[in-house]
């Protein structure tokens, strides 16, 4: 059956009698049913009309388990929600059903030195700013970070500023316990540890509502924000790849922009040139003094240095990278797309940016896989026509790249690029009756 | 002239009426003139004879620049020597004069998070002990590094535990001063920053007298130790490389042992087995669960496991690894003898396992380098003869490993490998007459 013909009314009492915060106010609808899919025009095209028919907001996991067993009991689709700033239209309901709001589970339940368990709706800036008190702050987080919340970014996403050192959220250790209810005939609480969470982390909440999580932290340093600009592409890349590579410098953060870009990024107009490809870092104040000879030494030229105090006055160079280079660039051209690619090499990086020039505009972002930092990135597209591409992307994967598709909503052909047995099986454990956002694990639905 | 014609009374009567330390005492001149070059055959019999004139032993720099301008005056020979727990005869008086010993000028001068400003003859457990009181730690640390000074693992060193994460001395940013005295006629203070530490890191004192410097710290982790038994080489191994590898983990130490190793490891005797291969490893404690999950994945056994707490009350793994496991070996069986081997590969690892066997007893440290983390290791060698020693390392080069050879004393055959433009002209202008430690700049020599 599909949502429209389930008793809302009645739903919405019964939700409503056990004291839940129900919301089915048409703008918030139009809110809370959204992310950020519109990046691409592919999504934008299949998921702008999808609607969820009711939101919940819980406050409690004691609220989830409600929300849960009444979904059971009438079979409701359930599609749960963090801050929303998914781009692969994670939480978008494709039948409709109940939003699960966990924005207001947002308690920090325990934090000392290298370890945080939290509430999944805890935003990624709020962890920061707590845990930085104590010296720790997280190992990774995406440009969203400030309206991000933890609990989305397991659910949802996958890498981000730290990345470079600590390597994918789904990596072994980074996360260390999840904690669900599950959409079982009666609702149960299952703690998941260790290599457990797999069945969970980046599975778009289709496997069981995260109600609480523990995750390691990373030691804080005084990150220092850099702009630095470069005549030449080839000179910036290989920059990028050896600042990753140096063992003896900490950073944070190492993307390297073509020129092109420049002309999205407004607010750092003074610090940019259209004829000059840059570089965009977070590094240690204490290593500033190598980051310097590494700049000079690829003929590099910084026009942008605040050491980590005068840095926390501005907005972090954070906000221009990963998928916010593409919301700023959208903001002035919304023609424009993007992909996400593993280029694995700048040799690769260097081929595909005299292949497409400005059509396919790189933006890398360095990341660690396997142990070995990589280039990877989100390079602007001007779109054209679906045909075209796809066009594009089969380059790149002819190209021997590989290419998270963000244009495609399973999580099968999106983020992880294949089926995941473990997920499968764990579904159907968990999810028997397939309620959890349907239609986004891949597998299930065939 | 030698050092054996030079007015050797009148000159130890100068030294003294400047209100110098000097040690002239025969037993005490035989011990601060040796290393621990004998774990090499071939260097135990060119150095064993090898004796300084004079011992002098400065408390400050002001008295540093005294011996200096006597031996420019006298053209003695100076050798500089930290704890004298080198390997490669880094600080053996080829041709007699003066030995320095830095050991008394062991003041921290700054210490700060991430930063410390010290003099030379600091030992790095001392850094350690006062450091970790704010949080902070040295990046590496040979496995001497209760008696080492930091001056002479800058001096005479390389690599040690910390290096799975921060590489070589030698990395750009991993030294960020060197404040040395010369011996131009009128010795000169000078400070080198950054990358011009290069000339004077790892170049055996032959290129002025370290006697401030300044290093970056890590942050502290309490560092959990563990001891893993494997059945099979090739699990131990590749579990090495994926531990290090695993950017979700935490570590400091990575090392790997063939089972026959395990017959010199009295102290664990308890936790290993003469048939099985071992890991001994230090990592975060807050990473253990991930830990154990690889441990299982690769078939590993927990044999031995000390939390961070635990394992300060007793001697550290460290002891037992670096070359400290040779030190153990040659205690119960004086014919060995070791190698030092960059693999690059474990398949590499495992041809010479297999091609060796029980004659070249593989010793793993897993170490950054370029930014990838590469089997490298000091293994265990049954010595017969030079000719059949000499083999040996001919077979690992021509299998496409490098060897950083211990059985030669010069800097370019050992340690690095090759000659260094930069250090031979900076040589040329701090010390003009061939004073320092003659014979080891094998580029000078000529």
């Amino acid at each position: 059956m599909t949502s429209q013909l389930l008793p809302w009314p009645e739903i919405q009492q019964v939700l409503i009698d056990q004291s839940l915060t129900v919301i089915s106010d048409r703008s918030q609808l139009d809110k809370l049913s959204l992310d950020y899919f519109h990046f691409s025009p592919i999504l934008d095209h299949q998921l702008r009309e999808k609607r969820g028919n009711l939101v919940v907001r819980p406050q409690t996991e004691a609220e989830v388990i409600l929300v849960a067993q009444t979904c059971v009991n009438y079979r409701i689709p359930l599609t749960v929600r963090g801050a929303g700033t998914g781009n692969y239209g994670q939480c978008i309901p494709l039948d409709g059903g109940i939003i699960l709001d966990l924005s207001q589970l947002n308690q920090i339940l325990e934090l000392k030195p290298g370890f945080i368990r939290a509430e999944p709706g805890v935003k990624m800036a709020t962890i920061d700013k707590k845990s930085q008190q104590i010296g720790w702050e997280l190992r990774m987080a995406p440009s969203t970070y400030r309206t991000a919340t933890i609990g989305g970014f397991i659910g949802g996403g996958s890498v981000g500023m730290g990345s470079v050192n600590y390597g994918l959220i789904s990596d072994r250790g980074n996360v260390q316990a999840l904690r669900i209810v599950t959409l079982e005939d009666t609702p149960q609480i299952i703690e998941l540890r260790g290599d457990e969470t797999q069945a969970v982390i980046h599975s778009y909440g289709t496997n069981g509502i995260i109600t609480q999580l523990e995750i390691p932290l990373a030691p804080v340093y005084p990150w220092a924000e850099l702009i630095v600009t470069f005549d030449d592409f080839s000179q910036a890349i290989n920059f990028g790849q050896a600042l990753s590579e140096s063992s003896g410098i900490v950073k944070k953060q190492v993307a390297i922009h073509t020129a092109a870009i420049a002309q999205y990024f407004v607010a750092l107009k003074d610090y940019l040139s259209p004829k000059k490809d840059f570089a965009l870092l977070m590094v240690s104040e204490y290593d500033l003094e190598a980051v310097k000879a590494l700049i000079q030494e690829y003929s590099g030229k910084i026009t942008y240095l605040k050491n980590a105090e005068e840095a926390s006055k501005h907005n972090s160079l954070l906000e221009f990278n990963w998928n916010h280079t593409t919301l700023l660039a959208r903001s002035i051209d919304p023609s424009l797309t993007y992909l996400q690619v593993f280029y694995w090499t700048v040799e690769k990086v260097e081929q595909l940016y005299q292949y497409f020039g400005d059509e396919v505009m790189i933006h890398l972002e360095f990341i660690r896989v396997d142990g070995k930092v990589i280039p990877a990135g989100l390079p602007l597209v001007h779109f054209t026509t679906e045909e075209r591409l796809n066009e594009i992307i089969a380059y790149h994967q002819n190209q021997g790249t590989g290419i998270a598709n963000p244009h495609v909503y399973t999580i099968e052909e999106g983020g992880s690029g294949h089926t995941n047995p473990e997920q499968l099986a764990f579904k159907k454990q968990v999810d028997p009756y397939g309620l959890m956002n349907p239609g986004k694990m891949k597998a299930w639905s065939i």
